[in-house]
């Protein structure tokens, strides 16, 4: 049977933050997103659009970087199916109780070590009176604070082995890559992955780094907006407030999204996104392939990125 | 197994109409759809977006209204899943040698008699040299010609009975629907429904007609722009252009997207919409039930619909 | 000499509330003010972009409607020059010591008897620490909490002699017209007038009460945002919150800016709006005459008002 | 009396161009505008928004660069006063009889010996049948071709003397400069000149040559359209065509207007811009005066110019 549509989505991402209350109040205050629950030494956090209780795990710690990736399975027996795969792949590390918001859940890792989680069973988001909505297709009504961000989008990891990520998603999770960018025959510069019709879920760049650090490194986390006015308004917002801007708005070349980059507050990169094509066409052919002379030179429009974006990803790495 | 994924998308809609010269300037013109071929009584045109060669076959009739919609499996295996499904149904019709750009087809009707097709086999899109464009994950150039839409997006019918209409895309078919409103618990009123995470791609409502026609008739076809502003800038140049306005721009109740409707010369209703909501649940509660109370007490900001909003379709109906 | 650019623009309006705390509420939280001052039973409330201390006074009052409307002149001289013209008129009061943030103004009323009043010292507004801006010209930073208005843009009052007010403006204080919808040869229903080039800042529309109130009537207020999208944001933002949305988003016929009414809790309506044309023709010829069979037969997209927005005005009157 | 408002606004540039006929395809087909009129070696072409019959006149020359810069009197008596003190500084060059959609006018020059034209009597745009309007507050309808500019918005120079050209504009002719950047006590860096609220109509800024050129060089051309979007938009579109983009999107630092900056086929610089805040302040406080250190640390969102933004200017000079 095929493997495409046995994940339905990111359900969370676990942040790392040596600087927990400055990235609380970003997170919170500036991205407008609501804290749903705190737990030892984390927070939990969701956008106004999250059907589950929350899309950001956001925890103290000495770094900054990834904690973990969590996938929801699109029912219990496709979870029980992809568990038995990755058990096979020796990618597997067993199963935990679950955490808030959400049942039992099987650990694994990518092929740089990186962690993942599954789950299916999830609670769905119950808002308190004073973010209950007037729709009933809505899960939380919108308070107007700050960029208001609708969802978790899409997590970009630097790996040293792009390929390896890319193709364990795809056979063992059902991704499907829409672009993938190749430095030589065997080399991959970066694979754009989707569970969806969307660009883009996970996504997957080289590694500046000569010798990968350990843990494997975060480039950054998207949070979705529905418009392009909301990513240039962000601008504003995040300038006013001293928030340091890395790159954008302007468009990317792949996926055609709107991007903007900034640095919360714990160094971790932050991109605020909208836009982009969705793919609906079935067959492999549809993956753009690049090779790197041909996307240097056929850009889309805005700058070139600072030297930063190519080598900064978290947690950084003394001397790089 | 699932039958979920086995439908890929919308291939295209054949829409008739009595004023062919008129409803293909007003396609090409004001639309911005590029012709892409013309055979028979038929013009075929396309988005920008389209990898497929066309999204909307124009067809010279004595009446408006809908020829017939195309959707694309994901497989040729999953097409031939979905054929015997169809067959053992009795809804299905037979095989044809298929159209200008795709393969084979399945002919087959929902339960009010409507011409759906099922293929798999299609023609990717290649661009003349007007129309190449710059960057290897473009399909095509655009032109900027009127609206400039994207794509089609989705095809809305009504129904003498919505509920088995409904039925029969999710079982047979795959589709799931994301919102229902239901008149009481036997009938519906209306119901959205999807292949993919977007909200709508084929929409059922309630036919007004007491002795509901035949052919059954069509509400609207939807065609995709990127942004609100490009719908607040369609409306500008459809009234400049001395087009009806019907309705909008404003916020759709369900699925959230934004919506402007015209009607194009041959007498069908077309909107031009962008936005809404995506449906990441895999789950059956992440369907919206609403009861008409609860519908008409809540809607979305804009202004209540006319009447023609209701009553009308096409073909249209003597006396109606 | 001429009258034109004596006045520079309208420095603030108060408004009256019945619901001081509730609409306190509502420009703070909602409309996104800052409260500048307090004094007295009135609250001073500033837009993002104002270069004086405030746009808006808001006072507790036993009714809604309209406190008074200060206009700031150019220049010392223009304000004596003006005052000596509103003096000869009859329309004069008389001079008082000024209020929080500006020196001493000339009270003067329109021939409805609303009162206005002149002056030109003010106090540039100084940014308290937690609202400097970053940039030399910025007025104040942004904090991205509910609409975000920029500033005040204009004050729409009903008048049971709108010819009469409007030549008052354009002849003793250098207003122009830029649009006027006569209903027949000797009466007006409605006039958009403005000291700049912007498409209105006063606009008088029809009284629709036969034996017209005392105090004469306001019909809304406009707050300024920069783009159509901030607009339909704003309705999000109002629907959550539970504001009553009147009419909008939409296009105006006149000046063809992008509309949203709304009732603060007070009861008095409210526009965000953006977008409309500017005037650089110096010429009368430049005003657009409408006689009401055109001006209703050709009007921009988007529903007809609403009857409140012909009949409501605050303060209310009871039985109309 | 005082000089402010004796000028109404920009009328029109003339343009020279060495590529006529790619230049005219730019305007026409991607910039959108319409040809009014042709004479000798020009075209004029207008923006949809235009009461005038042309915002600019294209010239086949054997460079690019600046024509002149017409700007239209408020006022006959305006134009008189305007000419006396003209004659009387010695940069005035005499009367000529007037062009294509304007009655006689006034030639001078500014320092840099840059030619420009006043005139008063104008010829109000009357549309073709294809082009007429449906309301009566629009000058022309919409097309939907390519970008759709509304109207020229400014014309930007560059000088080797900023500050006499910026005194020059303000004294005789009654401009405000609401932005200044000062190198030192002495030197102008760039000025922004507005002879109305809005921020900018014409700017002058430093010539990057150590000898200035003659004819004095043209930084470049300002068309406006109503929103980001727009401007967005227009990246798309310029991208498609294979037009080169120089900067932008992204947000001025002066003046706040959101930019995107391309070159028409016959050299010139040309922008696409929409926003920006409008300056109310009677005062000369008004004026923001930026130090170069200020000015360069605290710029708006959006990346560097490219180098060439500072050196490239029309006509180009050999080895510069």
């Amino acid at each position: 049977m095929t493997v495409r549509g046995e994940v339905a989505h990111i359900g969370h991402v676990e942040l790392l933050t040596p600087r927990f209350d400055e990235s609380l109040w970003f997170f919170e205050e500036l991205l407008g997103m609501e804290i749903e629950a705190r737990a030892g030494d984390s927070a939990y956090l969701r956008g106004f659009g999250d059907y589950e209780r929350y899309c950001l795990k956001l925890t103290a710690s000495d770094t900054s970087g990834l904690g973990h990736l969590a996938l929801r399975a699109s029912s219990e027996d496709a979870l029980q199916r992809r568990v038995a795969e990755l058990a096979r792949s020796g990618l597997g590390d067993g199963w935990h109780d679950g955490d808030v918001g959400h049942g039992r859940a099987y650990r694994f890792h990518d092929p740089d070590g990186r962690p993942f989680e599954l789950y299916y069973e999830t609670e769905r988001y119950a808002p308190p009176p004073r973010l209950r909505p007037p729709m009933a297709n809505q899960h939380q009504r919108r308070v107007g604070r700050g960029v208001g961000v609708r969802r978790l989008e899409h997590a970009n990891f630097v790996s040293p082995d792009v390929r390896a990520c890319r193709v364990h998603l795809e056979q063992r999770l059902g991704y499907r890559s829409w672009e993938i960018i190749k430095l030589d025959e065997e080399t991959e510069w970066g694979a754009w992955l989707s569970a969806t019709v969307q660009g883009h879920e996970i996504i997957y760049i080289k590694e500046s780094l000569q010798v990968p650090s350990h843990p494997p490194r975060l480039h950054h986390l998207a949070f979705w907006v529905d418009t392009r006015e909301e990513v240039l308004r962000a601008a504003d917002l995040f300038q006013d407030a001293g928030i340091f801007i890395e790159a954008g708005p302007a468009k990317h070349t792949p996926i055609h999204s709107f991007y903007l980059y900034v640095y919360e507050p714990g160094g971790n990169r932050i991109e605020v996104t909208s836009g982009g094509y969705l793919v609906f066409d079935p067959d492999p052919e549809a993956t753009t392939l690049w090779d790197m002379d041909t996307y240097r030179s056929s850009r889309a429009w805005g700058k070139a990125f600072p030297p930063s974006f190519d080598t900064y990803a978290t947690p950084p790495v003394p001397g790089s």
